[in-house]
């Protein structure tokens, strides 16, 4: 297998660390033969010197299904792959970052410009979707990085989450941190602020996930990775023109009622209600709103995942519902948690100091 | 304003009634010279004989909103509409037959396909997608029929359905039927089974939709209309290789836990578990499962929409969690409520007896 070396790797920080002999114990657990193009071969780095084997151990993505284990094949539906179609391994076996965001169109774009933030060669515009097969969830690979859609709400975000986790596991990938970056609505903030999360709330205020499973209610915590988001607050001083702080992010299952506006097509409280509820969010430390951190934070975390949730605001909640910011200053404003996530992904590689 | 008529609308059962009158009424609300070209021209039947306006007055669509009166605009921001920008009376008005679906690509192939059983004129190849400047839903719109995407699970349903109702509404819209047509995982039925809901249930098995309003939980009942499901029913009677029963549909906020699957990243029961689950909910009529038919149905009774909902189902989770059925299969099984909802529609229009 050839190694192909497209950056320098320099600094202590960088966990980009394959090797052939890893990528080739992976790829011994592909049983048949593939007979699918691979969108994109592997990009390894020839890590040299320290042996980590005991670190990688750690490491490893766990998914929580003793079932698994014995199953034959493992069609992963929504995102159209599967064990037996794809040689997961081979195609996914060096990602260390997975970016989810919930637009299609803004995860595209986030992948062309990491193509172009990490230096790499060829053609952003072939970057291609690995999901074209199915329209639930696009999916694009830039090197070690993988930038995936989830659409809207905790539904959408788990399915993607159940399959992604599974991908990662089949894939025998390491070290990965995971990242969500997306829009909210802010609490108490100027539009345009990022909110890198402290923790995810729900819309009780209480910092938990809850899941019907067998019909019996489970919580599970929402704790996300303290160090990785004071990471991103020090890269967020870096870049100019990048207001960041860290905050508590509410995550709800409606976007009208369930976040206290007063514009939807059902309303039955008073613009007093509506304030008394952000107020007392507020006090508890929430700065923005949004509808997927509780399931990915709680996921993530059961899984043994480094997570971290970046979400800019696109409106300040005490002074209104709507969403009416021009276009191009709505786009700017989308870029921000892309920036800080690029920043951090080319400091850990070693690509910056 | 010009008058055109597709085509003959015949029989008594025809609601597809507008008359130029009502329209031009519609359109004064529209306060604003719209700058944006209007994908469709509204497709007008000219109404002569009785004057319903009774009628008409109880079938508006209704938002239960107070506030939205006194709003001077109302942007629609996941549609990408609002009411300064479109002039949505004349671009919607003639809406009879709401068409929605998770997948994207699926509605655009329903609007295609309506569009040829409506034996409309015009080349099927430029239906446009209305809400194309924005990559959260797709809307298409073919005669009276209006054809969107809602993506997966209740929140994103949620969203749509918020803006869908205050769209009919700006619109002026009368006599609107919604219809939910999806896949889903049977419980007991063959593959390719279509279920006609009769009872939308929870998780827990009970006929309600939970919303958390400003930290408060609202119970809404999910009642859809009986008499509609069985008009359905006869529908599939009508046509040939179209397997149909009412059943209740479970409607839960997870595809793997949740649904009692063995095979996400996570899973913490066994088979024997499973299987009692899905007993239990088989016990009370649960006949598929799915994850949006009770936010649909609680917001459609709410708003006095008459609302059914149609579900394919792929598999029967008796006897597995894996979707591996041929993609051409499924192809047609994903027809099949298309199939249906077409026959009710065209009956109703007189088109058909």
């Amino acid at each position: 297998m050839s190694v192909c070396i497209p950056f320098t790797c320099r600094g202590n920080r960088s966990i980009w660390r394959n090797n052939q002999r890893e990528l080739s114990t992976a790829n011994r657990i592909y049983q048949k033969e593939s007979s699918v193009l691979q969108t994109m071969a592997p990009i390894l780095l020839n890590a040299t010197g320290t042996d980590h084997s005991d670190y990688i151990e750690q490491e490893e993505v766990h998914v929580k299904n003793p079932h698994l284990d014995s199953m034959e094949e493992d069609i992963l539906y929504h995102l159209d792959l599967g064990t037996k179609t794809h040689n997961l391994p081979a195609m996914f076996g060096d990602i260390k970052f997975v970016c989810v965001g919930g637009s299609a169109n803004r995860m595209k774009s986030f992948a062309q410009f990491i193509h172009q933030e990490l230096g790499l060669s060829g053609d952003m515009a072939g970057i291609r979707d690995i999901c074209a097969g199915t329209d639930r969830y696009s999916m694009y690979k830039v090197g070690p990085v993988l930038s995936i859609s989830h659409g809207m709400g905790v539904p959408s975000m788990s399915i993607m989450l159940h399959e992604l986790i599974k991908l990662l596991h089949h894939a025998r990938c390491r070290d990965v941190i995971l990242f969500r970056i997306g829009t909210s609505g802010g609490v108490g903030l100027a539009p345009g602020t990022v909110v890198i999360t402290n923790q995810a709330v729900d819309s009780f205020l209480q910092p938990q996930f809850e899941q019907v499973v067998l019909g019996k209610v489970i919580v599970r915590s929402t704790e996300l990775d303290k160090g990785l988001a004071e990471e991103l607050l020090s890269c967020s001083t870096e870049i100019p023109n990048l207001p960041a702080v860290i905050g508590n992010t509410m995550c709800t299952h409606d976007f009208y009622e369930g976040q206290g506006r007063l514009d939807g097509a059902l309303c039955s409280f008073s613009t007093e209600d509506k304030l008394e509820y952000l107020h007392k969010a507020y006090d508890v430390g929430v700065r923005n709103i949004e509808m997927e951190s509780t399931v990915f934070a709680a996921m993530c975390h059961t899984c043994g995942l480094k997570a971290a949730v970046i979400c800019v605001t696109l409106l300040n909640r005490f002074e209104g519902d709507q969403i009416n910011t021009p276009h191009e200053v709505m786009l700017e404003y989308q870029q921000r948690p892309q920036f800080l996530v690029s920043r951090l992904i080319r400091k850990r590689l070693g690509l910056i100091q």
